[in-house]
């Protein structure tokens, strides 16, 4: 099944693809709460059943502006840094031997087609196109190979980083958290139709190629980041882990690329689709805010 | 007012420390969802009114064991690292220009009395005694002098850490996330009746002094907190910030001191009370898990 969720005049409804278009979960279903993915999620097999009992029908067609985010408002993104050897290198960091973690808030999704902002406070804007991975039943002490039976499905999204902030101490957590920086969708496409274990993974700037890997390259696995977090995390239907970039991020570019007002960033994942969100500049003037990290004073003093 | 979260036959509930004892907010105001903290913050100060009206009345006493973490299943926990600089300068740091951030999950929070789990996986578990902030109104860029505004009130926590996790890598992440990791409590003490400017913060174990300090040592002050995290996160009612520990933590000792089962760690924070926890093993063999950071290969390569 490819779960999106659309925003309608009634907010933001679970749907599911048809066999043509997309129909609305509840609706469908009779099930007033299965407007919501978490839901769904917390369903279960029977939420599964429930879904996949409409998914035949035809549905209505929907234009890229009415996709939300396909996991809205998760209770957090479990993300992996430097899970690729190429990114490592390109960074100028040893190949990590212990897994980078760091968690974003679940104020920083995105829709898939989404004016992604570029923040008023930030020099410099990067992306990062990752497959990521949607819990579904969760629980701790989860071992590889019993992991796919607790993700629901899987997700192309964008982390999109502001390196100064993630840069100007030695924790990346602020660099990863700008509100609505990390496009997720376009579906949550169920793991009974997506083999991620060697997927392409492709991301493009204004038409050009920035990266290109598969995802057979991480060095942590799907289901191994599984079980890495849930040895010390309980894993909630609903969590995101995004299993971090490949090689070809602007940041390591001679010259940089950094994000500007008007780019075209698009990430698409084979099987899964392309997420496509322009680039526009925040609103507002943050002229005289006190904290930036390039060029001021940091504590003011 | 004092907001304790009791533990009774019907789930946990919101209490506020009444003239005596405990009331039960949703039973005395009649509002059955102020069952739940984080509703009576976002009602904002509607919320607030209809609890004041009700804390001059007589309550029950409660026994420790009935208290639940003070902040109940919050969205995350944003905290700040090397916030004093006794801190950094025994943790072989040098002192930051810019603040350390990181995130613990909603799954870390325990109560300000229960059984603190040792990690079965870890062998260096620590304890930070810290001054925690609940906001209440929240938002995004929040200037310092408006930051008392944004905040319900205070709570005395232990960001107790895996200190093997948080080290293996670059970031701090895992070592600070283990389930139940976070005691927190015992009650959340409002604004208007907390001056935390200037409060000793006291950590014992077994009862022995192992830190002591005041808040107004902290680097980032309260107010430049909520200032530095709504720069980029939008900050949401019932979200806590964890401001750091001082000095005196167990690594940082000759020679270290790690918590152990048997142990009894306790916080007190002046104005704000005092959390005990009793530490003990994690029940279960562990033995043969593959991911522990002392003396495995990580990857299993």
């Amino acid at each position: 099944m490819r779960l999106a969720t659309i925003l309608t005049p009634a907010g933001p409804r679970l749907h599911v693809r048809g066999r043509s278009g997309y129909i609305d979960v509840a609706a469908g279903t009779g099930r007033p709460e299965f407007a919501a993915l978490l839901a769904v999620l917390h369903a279960g097999q029977a939420g599964a059943d429930a879904v996949r009992a409409i998914a035949g029908q035809d549905g209505r067609e929907c234009g890229p502006w009415e996709f939300g985010p396909a996991v809205p408002a998760p209770a957090r993104i479990l993300c992996l840094g430097v899970n690729y050897t190429e990114h490592a290198i390109e960074g100028g960091r040893a190949v990590p031997t212990w897994p980078e973690a760091f968690v974003r808030g679940g104020d920083s999704v995105l829709g898939p087609y989404a004016d992604l902002v570029r923040p008023a406070l930030t020099e410099r804007f990067d992306f990062e196109g990752e497959l990521g991975v949607v819990i579904g039943t969760g629980g701790r002490y989860i071992p590889a190979d019993q992991a796919l039976d607790a993700i629901a499905g899987f997700v192309v999204l964008n982390d999109a980083s502001a390196r100064d902030w993630q840069r100007a101490g030695t924790q990346w957590t602020a660099g990863k958290n700008f509100e609505g920086s990390m496009p997720i969708g376009p579906e949550v496409v169920t793991t009974d139709e997506a083999d991620m274990a060697d997927a392409l993974l492709t991301t493009v700037l204004n038409g050009q190629v920035m990266q290109s890997a598969r995802t057979s390259q991480m060095i942590v696995s799907v289901a191994r980041a599984v079980e890495f977090f849930s040895s010390f995390t309980r894993l909630a239907p609903g969590d995101v882990i995004a299993t971090g970039t490949p090689g070809g991020v602007g940041f390591a570019r001679q010259p940089p690329v950094w994000l500007t007002a008007g780019d075209v960033i698009e990430v698409a994942i084979e099987g899964l689709g392309t997420i496509r969100n322009r680039v526009v500049a925040e609103p507002g003037d943050r002229g005289g805010w006190p904290w930036h990290p390039v060029g001021t004073a940091a504590f003011g003093l």
